[in-house]
C-alpha cells in the first residue's frame, strides 16, 4: 500500500500498444469510477505487439509488463492484466508487493456466479486451445459449456456491425447447440459487445475488464481492513 | 436497478438473528465504504436463528431471506448472503431481479486469485461434508486442499484469544499438512480473525463477506454500464 | 425401525400436490410388490404445488416434506422422496432416524450400472442447469452423456401420444448425437414411459423411482441384519 | 425372465471356490430373504482360487465365471458377481441376457447415498493401486476420502478378535484422518464386521454384497413393469 | 533384462491370429528399426481370435498372451501389447519382470503432447463406450474432444479408398465439430492411415503402436542406466 | 526434418547456464546412445540464470531458449527442453518446426504407465504450487498422489549423501503416506539419484529427461513414416 496520503491506483495494464484497445478499456470503466473513489488508469504497453495472439506475443510483453508495473508500484493499489490469455500473470503476482488480477482469470470466475455452464466468445479460433489450457490449470473446466471464435481479423472487427452480427450467431450457438447460460467475453476490446449482447440473447455477458477490475478494487479496499 | 436518482444500496443479508454477527459485518466493512459511493447496509434476519449451523437452519431461513430481500429490491443494487452455506442462493438468483452474491462461492472464487489450492477454516465439523457438496457442485473441488474445523461451540468463539490460538492451530495445518496457499474463512462472523492469521502464517486470507461485497459492487456499477 | 411386529413401510413422497401423479408411482410400484413383504405407500403432499420446477417449489415444499415425513416415523422402514430435483434430501437425512432415498440420485447412481454415459431426459429446459448443478455436486458429471428437455407444457405432457412422440425424439439425439447408452427419466411422473422408449430405442432406460425404491427396501432389509 | 411361473432366482456368484466365503454371503444375507419372495442362490466357483487377490486370480476365474453364469440363464433373474474386484463384470454384462451387479460398484454407488466422502477397508495393501483404477474407471473417484488395508493375511482374518481390532483401527484413520463420512468393506467376506464396525465407529458401514444384491431385485422387479 | 550379451528384443504383441495386421506393424516399425540397435519383432497370437472386438475377445486373449509373454521374457527387452483395448495391461505387468506398454494407453499419452484435446478414431461403434472406461480409469478423459467410429466391418476395411474417404470423414468431425487438435487412430492395424489422414486434415495423427514402440525403446534403455 | 542425409540431431536444451548440469544429463544419456544411431546433443543456454527456480527464470529464459533452438532447427530432428517446469514448451511448439518435448510433461506422462498414482520429488517447496498448476493443465491431477520437496539449497544438493538421505525420506513419505507407486524426479539434473532411490525405496523411479529423450527419439522415427 502507498504510505502516503494519496489514494493508491488501480492500474489497468492493455499488454499491447494500441491505443485504441485501451481507449476502449478506459470507456467500459467509466462507470465504476462513478461509484468508486479509487483511480482507475489505463494504459498501454509501449513497445508492445498491435495485439497478444500467439504464444510469441504472451512470450515479448511478459518482462516489459513486469517492468512497467514495477515502475508503478510506489503509487499503485493493484494491478490488471488487461489481456484475456492473462500473459504474465504468475510472474507479476510472484514479483510484485500488490494484488494483480488477469482479465481471463477474473472473466471466468465471475461467470461461476452468473450461470452453472459458461460459454467463452473468443476471437480467433488458434486462441482456443489456449484457453482449454487455462481453463484446466484454473481447475474449472467442469463449468464451461464450449469456446466458440469469432474468427474476425483485426480489420473485420473494426466493422461494428459485422462484429455484432458475427458475436450474436457465436453467442446462439454457445446458449443454445452447447448449454452455455453465461458468456464471458475472450478479449479485452469487447466491451462495447456486452450490451447489445446480453440484450439480444437473453443472457447475462460478463466483459472480463470489468470483472477484474471489481476484484482488483475489493483487494485495495480490504487492505486498509487490517 | 433503482429507476429513481438515489443510489442502489448493497444490501449484506446475514441470515441470522445475532445483531453481534451484523455489526462485526458492518464494521468489516468499513474499510470499502471508504472507496465507494455505494451505500452498504448489513442487515441481520428477525426471527432467524442465532445462527446457520445444520441443514434445518438453512431450510428454515431460506423463505424469510427471499421475502425479506423482496422487500427492498425497489432500494437495491445488489444482495450479498452472507452466510458461507450461501442458503437460499439459488433461490434469491431465480426470483430477484438484482445480482446475488453468497459468501461460501465469493470467498472460494476469490482465494482461486490467490493461490493454487485454498484451505477453509470451518466452525464446526460438522458442517465440513456440506462444504464439500458445495466445492463440488461448484468445480472447483481440485483447487481445495483441505477443510478443517475450529471446533468451537458459540461460547467459546465469544474467548477471541482461544479462538485465534485455535485458528492458528488449524491454519498450519492446511498450510503444512495440506499445501494450502491461502486460506478462506468459513464464516460470516471471522472478519476479526483475517489479519492476525495474515500475519502469523505468512500466506492470505480472505474474509468471504468481502469477497463477496467487491464482487457486487462491482455488479452494480457494470449496470450502468449500458 | 418400527420396534412392534408391523413390518416397517416404505414411504414414497411425492412432494405435490397432483394425487394423479401419485397414482402413477403407485401404479409404476406394482411389480415391486409383488417381489416384496415390505409395505410400499405413496402418498402426496397436501398443500404442495401441483409441480415441482422452480427453486420456490423447492424451498416451498421442503419443511412441510420433512415434518410429514417426521410424523410418519414410527411406522416407517425408509423414505423416498419422489421428485427428480430431490428437494430437502440433506435435511431430511440430517433429521430422519431412517434411510433416506432421493429419485434424482438412485436414477443416476442405477445409470452407471447401465452403461458408461448416461443421458437424462427432463421435462423443461429451465430445470437442467439445476440438474447439472445436482450432477456436479454428486460427483459423477463426467459420466453425463448429456441432458435434454422435453419441453413440453402440465397439458401437452398428458397427451401421451405426443409425449411419447417428443421423448423418443430426445432419446434419439441423447443416444446418437450425445453418446448415451442408457437414459433417466427426469422426472417422477413418467414411469409409463420407460417401456415403449427402451423397446424403440434399444437401450436401457431407468426409472427413477423405481431405482430409489430398490435401494431403499435394501436398507430396510439391511437393517434386520444386526 | 424365465418364461414359466418359477420365479426368477437372484444368484450370488463368490468367483473363489471358498465355501466358507459362500457360507458366509449367505447368512449376510438372510435379512433380504425375509422381505422378499425372490430366491437368492450363492454359489462359489469350483476350481476357483481360493481368494482372488491378484489380477492373475482376476485373469483366470472371468471365463469360468461366464461359463458358470450362463448355465443359471434359464432360472435367473439376476446375478451378482461376490468380489470387490468386480471380475468379469464388463464380459457378463455383454455376453448375458439378464442385469449383472458387482459388489465392487454397487457397494460404492450405495455409499454415495450414505455421506459425502466415502472410505475403503481393503484387506490387502496390494489390491488399493487396483481399486483406485476402478474409482477412477466409475468417475466417483472425487468422492473418495480414503482407502486403506487391513494388511492381514488369510490365516489372520480368521481370528476374529484381531480383525476387528484392525478394522476399528482402520476405519477411525479413514474417519478422522481422511474424512470419510461412511465406510465400504472392500471385500465380500468381512459381513460380520458391518454392525460392531458400525456401533464403534458411529458411521454408516456398507456390505457390499448387500448393496448389491438390493440394485439386483430392484432389476428383477423391474422386469415385470412393462 | 538379458544377463547375457544379445541386445534384448522389444517384443510387439498382436494378440489376434490375423497375419496380416501384425506384418502391417511389422512394416509400420521398419523407420524405428532404422534409428535403433535394439531388435523389434512382432508376433502375432496363434490361436488368437481374428480380431479383438468385445469383452469376451480381451477375456479369452488375456491368458494365452500372458503365456506367450512369458515364454519369451529370457529374450525381452519389454513387451508392448497391440491392440487398442490393452488386453491383458495389468495382468502382464503384475507377472512379468520386464516392462510392458499397451497402446491405447501410449497412443493417448503421446496424444497429449500433440494437443489439449484429442480426438480418437474407432474402428467399430461398440468399442467406444469401452474406450471411454479406459480414458477415465487413466485420468484424462478431461483432454479428450470426442471420439468417433469408421463403422466398417473387417471386410470393408480391406478397401483402402473407402476406408481412407470414411477415415477423413470421421477426422474433420472430431477436428471441427469436436474441437480434437491431435487424434489418435484407435487399432493397430491402421499404420498406413497416418501419414494420409496427417496430410489431408492438417493436423498430427498418433499410430498407437510407434507410439508404445518409442516409450518401450526408451524403458530398454534406461535399465542400462544404473 | 533435414532434408540432407546427415542424421537429425535430438538436441537436450538445459535451459540454465550450468555446465555441470548440462553434464550430468550428457551422462544420463549415454544409455539411450548405445540403443540409438541418432545424435544426442546437450546444450546449456549461455546467459540464462544458474538454476531455473521461479517465474522470473522461466520468462528470462523462454525467449532465449526459442532463439537457441531457431539457430538449431537446421539440423535437428526433435528438441527436448531439460528444465521440469517445462519453459517455453508451448511457444517452442508454436514457433518451431520440429517436435518439441518437455521433461516435465513426458516424466509424468510416462509415470502414469508404472503406477496408478505418481508422487513427484522436488527440490524447493516454492516449485509446488507451480507444478500443481501443470498438472491441472495437462488433466492428470487425479492421479497424483502427492508432491514433496527436499527442501535443499544449491550447495547442499552438491553433498550427495545428504541429498540421497533427503530424496529417500521424502521418497518414503510419497510412498507410505500419500500412496505413490512411482516417483518422478523433479528436476533435470537429479539423474544419478534414479538408481539409488529404486533400489532403495521398491518402486520405479522416472528420470524425466530419459523420458523425453524417449518419447523424442520415437517422434523423430516416425517422421521416416511417411
Amino acid at each position: 500500500m502507498p504510505k502516503d496520503h494519496a489514494p493508491p491506483t488501480l492500474y489497468i495494464l492493455n499488454p499491447n500498444s494500441t491505443a485504441a484497445v485501451t481507449a476502449g478499456l478506459d470507456a467500459a470503466l467509466a462507470p465504476m469510477r462513478g461509484h468508486s473513489h479509487i483511480p482507475i488508469v489505463c494504459l498501454d504497453l509501449p513497445g508492445g505487439p498491435p495485439g497478444v495472439q500467439t504464444q510469441q506475443d504472451i512470450a515479448r510483453v511478459t518482462l516489459p509488463l513486469l517492468a512497467q508495473a514495477q515502475a508503478l508500484v510506489p503509487s499503485a493499489g493493484a494491478f490488471v492484466i488487461a489481456c484475456f490469455s492473462d500473459p504474465g500473470l504468475a510472474l507479476l503476482r510472484e514479483q510484485l508487493p500488490r494484488p494483480v488480477l488477469g482479465i481471463g482469470e477474473a472473466g471466468v470466475l465471475t461467470a461461476l456466479t452468473l450461470g452453472q455452464r459458461f460459454g467463452v466468445v473468443a476471437i480467433l479460433p488458434g486462441s482456443i486451445p489456449r484457453h482449454h489450457r487455462r481453463w484446466a490449470e484454473m481447475g474449472v473446466a467442469a463449468r464451461l459449456a464450449g469456446e466458440r471464435a469469432l474468427g474476425l481479423g483485426v480489420t473485420e472487427l473494426g466493422d461494428r456491425g459485422q462484429t455484432l452480427a458475427r458475436a450474436l450467431a457465436v453467442g446462439r450457438q454457445l446458449r443454445d447447440d452447447d448449454g452455455a447460460e453465461v458468456l464471458v467475453l475472450g478479449c479485452a476490446g469487447m466491451a462495447w459487445l456486452r450490451e447489445p449482447l446480453q440484450q439480444a440473447l437473453g443472457m447475462p455477458v460478463v466483459e472480463p475488464t470489468l470483472a477484474a477490475a471489481a476484484m482488483a478494487l475489493g483487494r485495495i479496499s480490504w487492505r486498509d481492513a487490517a
